[in-house]
């Protein structure tokens, strides 16, 4: 099988962890769509999927999303526009997975991505190269807030290891580590499809 | 002389273009200020410079800084404050210069980004190297708006290489832009003083 791999990101609001670990839902942060979705685009993402359980914000991120895709929005910044196009708002990470198997054809894997190290985490190089080398398509899981809960780890396949910087501060906003995280994996495939 | 190079970073809000090619003055985004500070601090940046001609918008980042860094807003989230530690807001780039020489005993080497392409320009494991074998200070240089007007680029001993995804589409957030050239020059640096 050749590659790249179609390659999908979703940012979850719930279920995350807050500073003390309980379970909670985040509210929606305007620049996660807009940053994370130029990002998404730079790096060859095929759709981000923006996930919120409350009806009223997705209501809302349809709203701004619509702004850029169409009318006044969509002359005004072009390049807004073809950021925005990859956005999907969704309930959960279940209905972004179904999304991508609808659209790939095939259940994605998932990747958790985490600032907290763990045993046997993936280190961004091999998944690099994984994503170089097959068709199967990969869904990369964000969470806002402190984290995405035990729950969502435990469903995805691997977790990516965490971002290190030059010490011991893992702080970055989500915005950044996506950011980061699709450069790592991505840049090699510079001109390629 | 050995590294790691003492490195700082500069967002400039004047003179910088606006879409058309003129050229403006910005506004201040407030996740600017904490995005590129919590990168910053991820990759032992030693300062981060937030400029801006207009003293109520300087003063704006006074305020949001002095939250994180002084009374509730430094015990709620010590992690924000060891970020915000590293911002300093002036007037424009020359007072981010002198303030980089008076910090490090030095004047140091301005070098430019820009999402666009020249002839000469400085790829990124150039100056990565660069950093690891020098004591010489850096001031890495980035713009809001459509970027940094000709007269500061010319002012640049360099101009990195734009940041480059798996196609044509080269419009990052600065935020993300200042994440990926970060850990594109630093990453290297992990564990290392």
């Amino acid at each position: 099988m050749t590659g790249p791999a179609p390659l999908y990101v979703v940012l979850v609001h719930h279920p995350v962890l807050d500073r003390d670990g309980a379970i909670v839902t985040t509210s929606i942060t305007n620049l996660d769509v807009h940053d994370i979705a130029r990002s998404a685009r730079t790096y060859g993402v095929r759709r981000y999927f923006v996930a919120h359980p409350i009806p009223g914000l997705r209501a809302l991120v349809e709203r701004i999303v619509a702004h850029w895709r169409s009318g006044w929005g969509s002359r005004y910044n072009p390049s807004r526009f073809a950021a925005m196009s990859l956005v999907e708002v969704v309930h959960d990470l279940d209905q972004a997975i179904a999304a991508v198997e609808q659209d790939s054809g095939r259940m994605p894997h998932l990747i958790a991505t985490s600032a907290k190290s763990v045993a046997g985490s993936l280190p961004f190089p091999a998944l690099a190269h994984r994503l170089e080398t097959t068709d199967e398509p990969y869904l990369l899981v964000f969470g806002t807030g402190y984290g995405l809960s035990d729950d969502v780890l435990s469903r995805c396949e691997a977790q990516l290891e965490p971002i290190r910087g030059t010490g011991d501060y893992n702080h970055l906003s989500v915005r950044a580590a996506a950011a980061i995280a699709l450069d790592r994996l991505r840049a090699n495939q510079q001109g390629k499809p």
